[in-house]
Order: C-alpha cells, then sequence, then structure tokens
C-alpha cells in the first residue's frame, strides 16, 4: 500500500505515496487531529483546501459520543462527519489509559469508565477492530498496552506480550472483514525503553505481515534524547516496504527528526491546541499573538502565508482577537497552523526528493530557533 | 443616499439602495452585528460570500480596545479588521447604559467606567463623532440618550432635549470633517412611549436634515404590542426620502413588522447569538440542535438552504458538535442563521417589489409559527 519514491542519500529519509481507500497521501505526512470527528474550529473543507489528504479520529471519543450505533447509521465516520478524505483512527487504548478514571486490562482487553458520565465499557481486540470497520477508518490500530517511562524490564515484556497476541487477535478479526471494508489494520510496536523489547516487538509484529506499522510508546513524556536514541533504534526495525508511523509527534524538531528517522506519518493534537491559545509557527520560531508587541503591527503573522489569517489579517488585529476572547482568533491560527505544516512537510519531501534533506533540516532549525 | 425603488401596496414597506462609501446597500436590509469588528466565529469573506454588504460595529467596544489609536494607524475599521464592506457603527451610549458599572448623564455628554478594567472615560456628542470618524464608518450614529420603559413623562422629555441638542452638535462636528470623510451621520429620535415625544423628537431632528434616522428606545424590554405601536406610529414621522433604522430587531417577527412600517435596516446580536447555544432559523421555526430527537437525524438542517451546514452536514453532525462542546457546532449554527436571514431578506424585498408583501408576511409567520 506504499510506493517509495525517493530516500535521501545521508539518511534514512524516504518520500513516497501510501495508496488508501480515500485517496492517495503524499509522504512524509502530518496528520490533523479531529478528536471527535471535527478538526477543532476547521471546517473540513478548508482542511481539504489546504491540501491534507488524511485526519486522525478518536475512537475512545467517538465511541462514547456520538456512539458507534449513531456513526453506523450513516455508513462510516467520512459520512457522519462530511469528510471526504481518509481517516486513521487509533484503538481507543490511549485515551482510556490517559482520560479514563478507572481502567483495568486483562488478557482478554481493558475495561474503563467513561470520562463523560462514569458508565462502563470494555474494549478487546476485536471490538477495537469491529468499532473502528463501522467508522471506516482508511487505517484502523491495533490495540495495545502503551507503558510510561521508568517501568521495569518486566513490566515492559508483559505490555509487550500483551500487545503481540492482541495484533493477532486484531488481524484475525479484521480478516472477517474482508469483503465489506476496505481499511488497513497497522501493528503498534511497543518495548518502552528496552532496545531487546523494541527488537523484539518489531520482530514479532512483522511477522504478522500487517500493512503498516507504527512506534508506541515514544513522547510520553521521556528525554528529548531518550525519544531520538529510541525512535532511530527502532525505526530501521520495521518492514521497509510498509508505511511508518509516530503517534504523538507535531513539534517541527520531533517531526524532523522523525522524517530523517524514515517515518512516513504523523499526528498531534500541538499545533491545534496551541493555535486556540494564540500561539502560531512561523519560519522564524513561535509567536503568541497575544503579546504587547503585536498591539499596532500591520504585518502578517507570516509573510507569503497564503492561509485566510496571513492573507486578511494583521498581528494586530488577530491580537485583538485573542485579547478580546473572539472565536475568530482560534479558528484562523489553527487554519495557518495547519498551512504551515502542511508547507513545511511538501519542502521537506521535496528537500527528501533532492537528497539534501540534512541541509534542510539544519537549515530549517536554525531559522526556527531564531539563530539567522 | 437612499433611492426608493418600490413601495408596497398596502402597507409602508418599500424597497430601495443605500448608497454607501463602501457600495450600494439593498434594503430592507439586516446588519449582522460585528461588536469588536467582527461577526462572531465568522470569517469576514463568508458574511460577504453571503451577500451581506453591510455590518455593525460597537463604537464602545473598538475605543476600548483594540482602542482608537490603534486603528487609527490602520486608517479604518475597515482595514483593521479585514472587512471590505460597509460599516455601520453605534455611538457607544447604548452600551455605555448596558455595560459600564458607572455612567453620569450631564448636558455635556457621559461619563463612565470601562466594563473590562474600570478606567474612566467620557463621551460627548463631539467625541462620538470624532472616534467614529476614525473608525472611518460609512453610517455613524449620533450620542442619543436612551431611556427605558416606565419612565416619566419629564424625565423622557430631557432626555429627548438632551438628544435633539446632541444631534445639533454631532451635525456640527461633523461638518468639520467635510473633506477627509466620506460616511453619514444618522440621527436618533427619542421619545420613550409617550407619542407627543417622539413626534417632537422627530420633528426637531428632521430639521437638521441629517442623512438618516433611527429610532431608538424601541425593543427595550416593552410589550410586543407597545413596541408594534410605536413603531407604527413613529416610523411615518421620519422623513421619506431618508433611510430608516430600528435598533436591535433580529427576531423574524420583529423585523417583519419594522419593514411593514417601511423600516429600511435593522440589526441585532440574537441571530448569532443563540446559533452559538445551538439554535437555529428554519422556514418552520426555531430548531434547538441540541435535542435528543436529532440524534441520528440525517437531514441537513434546512432543505435547500446553500450554507455550509446545510450542503456538507447533518442535524446527527451538528448535534454531536454541540454536544461536544466543538468549536465547529457555532461556527456552522452561525453561518446558517445569518445566511438565513439574507435569504428572508431578499425574499421579502422581493414581495415588496411585487406588491404582496402582506400575504408575504403572514404566510411566513404561520409556517414559522408551526400552524402549516
Amino acid at each position: 500500500m506504499i510506493s517509495i519514491r525517493s530516500t535521501d542519500s545521508q539518511s534514512a529519509a524516504r518520500t513516497g505515496v501510501m495508496h488508501l481507500p480515500h485517496g492517495d497521501v503524499e509522504v512524509p505526512a502530518f496528520m490533523p487531529v479531529g478528536t471527535n470527528g471535527t478538526v477543532k474550529a476547521m471546517l473540513h473543507k478548508a482542511i481539504a483546501d489546504i491540501g491534507y489528504p488524511l485526519i486522525l479520529g478518536n475512537t475512545y471519543h467517538l465511541y462514547l459520543r456520538p456512539g458507534t450505533e449513531v456513526i453506523e447509521k450513516f455508513g462510516s465516520l467520512h459520512q457522519f462527519s462530511g469528510w471526504k478524505g481518509n481517516i486513521l483512527t487509533d484503538s481507543g487504548g490511549f485515551q482510556v489509559f490517559s482520560l479514563s478514571p478507572f481502567r483495568k486490562i486483562t488478557e482478554e482487553g481493558v475495561s474503563f469508565r467513561s470520562h463523560i458520565d462514569g458508565s462502563r465499557h470494555k474494549f478487546t481486540p476485536e471490538t477495537a477492530v469491529d468499532v473502528q470497520t463501522i467508522l471506516g477508518s482508511d487505517i484502523q490500530m491495533q490495540l495495545d498496552v502503551c507503558t510510561p517511562p521508568g517501568i521495569s524490564h518486566k513490566e515492559a515484556l508483559h505490555a509487550l506480550e500483551l500487545t503481540t497476541a492482541w495484533a493477532k487477535r486484531a488481524k484475525a478479526r479484521r480478516a472477517e472483514k474482508e469483503e465489506s471494508y476496505q481499511g488497513n489494520l497497522f501493528g503498534i510496536v511497543q518495548g518502552n525503553f528496552f532496545e531487546d523489547l523494541r527488537k523484539r516487538s518489531a520482530e514479532e509484529l512483522a511477522e504478522l505481515d500487517l500493512p503498516g506499522y507504527a512506534i508506541g510508546g515514544l513522547s510520553v513524556g521521556e528525554e528529548a534524547s531518550v525519544f531520538r536514541d529510541f525512535l532511530h533504534y527502532t525505526a530501521p526495525l520495521l518492514p521497509a516496504d510498509k508505511p511508518k508511523y509516530v503517534m504523538g509527534i507535531g513539534t517541527p524538531d520531533y517531526m524532523l527528526e522523525a522524517m530523517e528517522a524514515g517515518i512516513d506519518v504523523f499526528d498531534c493534537v500541538y499545533p491545534s491546541r496551541v493555535a486556540r491559545n494564540g500561539t502560531c509557527f512561523t519560519p522564524e520560531g513561535m509567536l503568541n499573538l497575544k503579546n504587547a508587541r503585536f498591539k499596532d503591527d500591520q504585518r502578517p503573522l507570516q509573510e507569503g502565508c497564503p492561509c485566510p489569517a496571513c492573507t486578511t489579517y494583521s498581528r494586530s488585529y488577530m491580537r485583538h482577537l485573542f485579547v478580546a476572547r473572539e472565536i475568530l482568533g482560534p479558528m484562523l491560527a489553527t487554519h495557518h497552523n495547519l498551512q504551515f505544516l502542511y508547507s513545511m512537510m511538501a519542502d521537506a519531501r521535496q528537500a527528501i526528493q533532492e537528497k539534501r534533506f540534512a541541509s534542510f533540516k539544519t537549515e530549517f532549525l536554525e531559522r526556527f530557533r531564531g539563530k539567522v
């Protein structure tokens, strides 16, 4: 399902095309996060107009609200939400760990309570596939066991073994849906911060010959150097002819690091979350629009950016919107940040194609960190 | 500045064109309210795309934040906010009465404290003109004294006399700006709920030969029948060859009543405010999207409506957005309500032109009130 187009000369960075049921996706690609089937403060048409062919939805949230039975009546999350492009959904497991006020993992799956109304629910590897199949996810993720940094080797091993076992069960359930559903089931490499376990997890999952793989359990609070080490250690362990996905990566430095390691897809709420607080990406670094120095700054947020914020409004006006707590502020800032990352990805793909990714990365980061 | 095009056969309803510095405005027209220089949750381009040629800004808010000195650097509120159409601004007086925690009226003007930071300020008839001239308002309103229902004849008379005196001073100040500024100063008829005072106010203001007139002090909490009586009593007292404006009118029944009385322009926050709470206009009446009966309703909010909400999304999805408190909900509902009123105005203008306004009004209200 992925055609690799070019590879960088000095790193594992690569470009290619993922062929998905709702159209092709040029990689490396950033995915905007649409937790509830909406990328916050964005019309779906505006996301498509930027050029994004793939967004993310959160199974945990959609399963609880509006509920799988509602989306099933529409046929898919695409039809329910009006999004015509591709959708990747997580399995719901990560949100259970981070949001549910109660959860219990057994071999069978994970029991939890809703953070909305306290009601009891259970995800198993099979029901995670069932729910994501109802969502019509173009890429769905297996249920996995994500672990925080600092646990023992023994605990990490147990989580890994469960994750592999769940991947097998997910694959079997996915196979039952061959006729009615076109989506791709991805496996998730775990192993915490132990090299031997990362290797074992990658090998066990590769044997299952799934259409793609994610590296889970990274960017979960570990030091940046640890993230980098384990990213570069784990990525080459995954099959080269399959898409590689790292979850929760949304800052330029982490994204460039991931691309350098040969990662094809990543997602993060960060770019849209900070936008709603008035923080925007520019080539010269992050800019907080609420800052008093923008009070009468007539320049656009970013010269040359094609987004509605930059083509229509000034920094001064955008500051005014945030100070007056006007909804248009988050709308414009979100659009800008998503445009920025889309353009950055396009530039990065070109640099990889022209085998100059290393200098692209260096120059981008120097400018972004204010060193030029 | 207004060309009357047609008049209804059975009522005072009329159509025409107001010629303003930023383009022509077909009347009767509803004006969306953009208090802080932004119609909440709407891109300015989207407002223009619906077809609106005229929006309202609030002088009190803009004067306090971002401050006149900021907007002056941009040249006008249009340039500051990126809105290319016309802008009508109120004088700030009404907001002083409704928002300021402290205010004192003297012959000179009104002193008040900011509701934002408690700072002390003063509006006089002259400074109200000055501020609105800096805003570059296509229509600016004189500073007036608005009174609530229930006051004595003597109190109402005093407010009226002050309003007339302030109109004269505003006109004089406006005259000083003849060369640099193209906007139109409107007078405001007061007189509370006393027919003799309304008549006197209208006559005194008509003598000033201002380019347009508003009926102030209506829709301020009085009974609907009192509103109707004073609207129909006062409107004919205004010069027929000048635009007539009623402030704070935003429900279909009040708007139809105003059109029937020959009113050309009105504004209200109501349509956008209720939208943000999930309440939408439809030809069959108001619809609260949060209602459980829409949980899996696959129909659009309003069949045939050209707005993004109705062409892309279902009632079920919009309900989901409001239940999940997603920003896209208010965005879509606001757009819909503004589209609805724009279409309603276009239909009303056509009915007046075809001299069938009475039946249009009756049929519209019967359907809207669920009687068909």
